[in-house]
Formats: structure tokens, sequence, C-alpha cells
């Protein structure tokens, strides 16, 4: 049977070409926001969810941390780093001297600022709701109209790339996470994400849980917190080590970890992304 | 002379109101952007500058931390804690009933959700800019319209109070820093902001700076990281801490995190916030 993957749509976006390349056979759903992609895992709706959780110039995606961290039932599966690549097109027909506006969601025209004021200075620029929204308003628009989206809305949409490579930084990536209800076996070369808070705040807290990690040489690969909601300066921390959650080092780091700390979910142990050609 | 201290605008907003708060007889000085106030800060233009940091329930400005990293001739001077306390108003003589539409900053009005869901379960919402802009588009709108606003916005702007008090969270509080040339004398009650990455990744790095303060005893208030926008996986820490950085046992660890660390910015050292009567 086809695995049902949910993604956070609308198609053409670059979360649908992480979806893609994560299951190219799999029939993929859109959903409307991170959460719902998250609900509908953990309540069978779907065989698999992914949902973007950081990026290199933005950092933290933070409603795909706080879902992680308030839902129960989900787990992360798999990573999937895609590079950020942006086309600029117009409906066919249109030529770029034409152009009198050009959208894209406010992440995406700020990725192409340099770009855009050295070859349409004069151009106003306006925000779409996402990147495939942009191809959207482009069409409606009522003056000739430019967008800048994803290679996977060049494929899908009627339009004709005037550009392409348009980004004004050449290393800025994004992870997404698959989240469904049980995390992947071992494959050797693995990462383990977990979140964990205190009660009580003591001088040395965080040091001596993570001390059980460099104790035993185990990479932290990222520490981030979130906010607990409930008081300022309360905060719940996530880490990314290196590791299976079932290897012997990291699960002697887990089980000293919950001696110290009030709280401590795993979210998942995965394979480490690897580029592809 | 009167200081001149720049915020993060408009009128009637929450940073008016830390900004006041700070300043009550100060030349208040709107600016569009956080990068603005931060760039006529350092630039001389200003005195001071007003910015948020840190919501207790939304999580860190990421805006205000890479401008802390980034920007020279910036320290933190002050901070400022303000609650969270939602204003529902309409025009003078438009009544609750017949409102039509309610505007305000996504961010209030999720935060009122519950309170509008019971009181108003059939009006449309509309989101603007700031919670100051919502007072305008109100003011604008073309049907009877009703806006979620700050205190300030309330005394500055010809509105009525139709409710007050109106968030669904009681403990929300929004953290903002006071930027200035030079950071602020110790006062024997102060907190210290520094920031740090490494070139090389090792197991261990993070554990042996942070072991720097617990070894003397020093309460980490806040750890958090940023990406360092040249590589995914790679990042910059930024860590609040008690005392002051002329203290002689934070002295002592900032000198220890030196030889640690490739990059070390000591942000600034400042009174802790104590809430006023």
């Amino acid at each position: 049977m086809t695995d049902r993957i949910g993604y956070l749509g609308p198609a053409g976006t670059y979360t649908e070409q992480a979806a893609l390349l994560y299951a190219p056979e799999a029939e993929l759903v859109p959903y409307p926001t991170i959460l719902a992609v998250g609900t509908a895992v953990a309540g069978d709706e779907l065989d698999a969810g992914v949902v973007p959780i950081e990026n290199s110039l933005e950092g933290s995606v933070t409603f795909t941390l706080d879902l992680l961290i308030a839902q129960s039932g989900l787990s992360i599966r798999n990573e999937v780093v895609i590079p950020i690549h942006h086309y600029l097109v117009a409906p066919p027909g249109v030529p770029a001297e034409s152009v009198q506006v050009i959208y894209s969601h406010p992440q995406a025209l700020a990725q192409c600022r340099t770009y855009l004021e050295t070859r349409f200075p004069t151009l106003p620029r306006e925000a779409s709701l996402s990147t495939a929204a942009a191809v959207a308003d482009m069409q409606s628009s009522r003056v000739p109209a430019a967008a800048i989206c994803p290679q996977r809305a060049t494929e899908i949409y009627d339009v004709q790339v005037l550009d392409q490579g348009i980004q004004d930084n050449d290393t800025n990536q994004t992870r997404f996470v698959v989240l469904a209800h049980e995390d992947h076996d071992p494959t050797g070369h693995d990462r383990t994400s977990i979140c964990f808070s205190f009660t009580v705040d003591r001088p040395g807290n965080l040091y001596n849980s993570i001390g059980e990690f460099a104790r035993r040489d185990i990479n932290l690969v990222k520490i981030e917190s979130r906010p607990t909601k409930q008081e300022l300066g309360r905060y719940i921390f996530l880490i990314d080590c290196e590791g299976h959650r079932s290897g012997a080092d990291v699960a002697a780091a887990l089980e000293g970890l919950r001696q110290r700390v009030d709280m401590l979910k795993v979210l998942g142990s995965y394979p480490a992304w690897e580029p592809r050609q």
C-alpha cells in the first residue's frame, strides 16, 4: 500500500520538494499548518509528515520545536536537507522587461535582495503567504508580475523561468524532519534529538546535564532553548547529539540525564542526512 | 540635556511602554525596525534604544539577537520586563454589540483567542502590523470595528475602552533591552550577556565552556543558539549569567572562556530587572 505523507503545503514549496526527495513514490498530502501535520500524524491519518525545522540563515522554526515538545505520539524518523535555490518566473509570454511587481514570501524576497536591487531596482515587491502562493498571486495580478519560487513550483505551474539561482547566499539550506509514530532503526550513522527541563533553577544544572554526553565523548550537534510558556526565564532545552538512542554510549548518557532532570523526552533517533549526488 | 531614546515604533506599542518605564523624562523617537534602532544607537544618533528581546510564550526575538551578535558599538545597558495586558477598544460611541471586525497584531489576536471565541465567536479578525497600527486600522475601517492594543495606545489615541485584561494567559511577559554604547556600572544585582562560537566542532566544546561558569557557581539564566549564517549546523551561542563582568568570578569565567572559544563578545552587564509596585 502506498504511504500517505503529509507536508506543510501548498504544493510547489520547498517542503513539498523535501517530501518528494524523502518519499518519491508516496501519496503526498498538503496541510495548511505545521500543527495540522503533527496532529494528523499523531492521530493516524498519515504514515508520516514533513515539516521544516531549521534554516541556515533564519535559525529554528519554533512552531516545529514547540510541536515536538508538546505533542505526544510523534517521533522524528528522518531528516532531509534541501539547498535553497530560488527561481524567478513569469506567466508565459510576459518578458522580464514588462514586469511591474515581484511577488514572494518575505523571507525569499529578503534572500534575493542584492539580485533584485541590481536587476530590478525600481520594482515594488509584494509579500505572499508562501513561495508557491507567490505564483498564484503573480497569475492573478492585474499588472504584469513575476514571482520568486522553488524549482518544484516551476514544474507544476504554467510559468516561464526568467532566471534561477538568484539567491544572494549560495550556502543557504533548510533542514526538514519527517515525523512519524516511531523513529528509525540504527544505521550506524545516526542522530538523536531530545528535550528536557528542570523544575528548580540551580547553578550547574545544564552543565551537569550535558556532561553526561561530554564524558562519553558524544558530540552535541545542536543546543536550543524554548520558553516553558509558564514563566519568563524558565526554559525547555533541546539537544541533538550524534549516535542512536539504542547505542551503548547514548543510552547510558540518556539514563544519566534522566536522573538529573525533571522532564526528559526522547524525540527520536534517525539517520544523519547525507547529501545525494 | 534631555536624552534621546529610540524604540521600535510606532507610538502606542508595548515597546513604547517599556521605553517610557525606562526613561519617563526622555525624548522618545520611534524607528520602523529593530535594525534601525541598533544602527542609530551605534551611529550616535541616539543616547539609547529600546527593543524587545524575549517573550515568555513566543521565545526570543531573533532579529534582536542577530543585531547584538553582528553590530559593533552596541552594549546592553538595561533590561525592562512588561506584563502583556491587552485592552479591547472601539471608536468613541461605537458599542461592543455593533462591532463587526476586530483588528490586532496576529500574536495579540492569538493571545486573546479564548476570550474572542467566548465573547465574539462570530466576528472576523484582521491582522495589523502592530498593536498600535491596529488602532489606526480600526479608525479607518468602513464597518464598525474594535482593536486589541496595549494600555499606552488607549492613552494617546481617541478610543473608548470596551474591556481590559482580555489575554488568555496572565503570566505572559515581554523582556526588552536598552541598547547603548556602554553597558551599566555594577549594582550588586546584575546580569551579563555574552555570545561565543567555535571554528572547529569538537565533543565537549560547549560543556567545557559552560564549565567555566559552573565551577565558579555562577548561575546561567539563559542559553540560546543562533546560526552563524555560513553553514547549516554551525552556531553562535548566547548566554545570560548572573553577576557583573567586573566581578571577580564572572571576570575569571570570561577569561577562562576566552581561551576555549574562537570568538567571544561580551554584550554587556546590566541590573537585573526588579518588578516595580
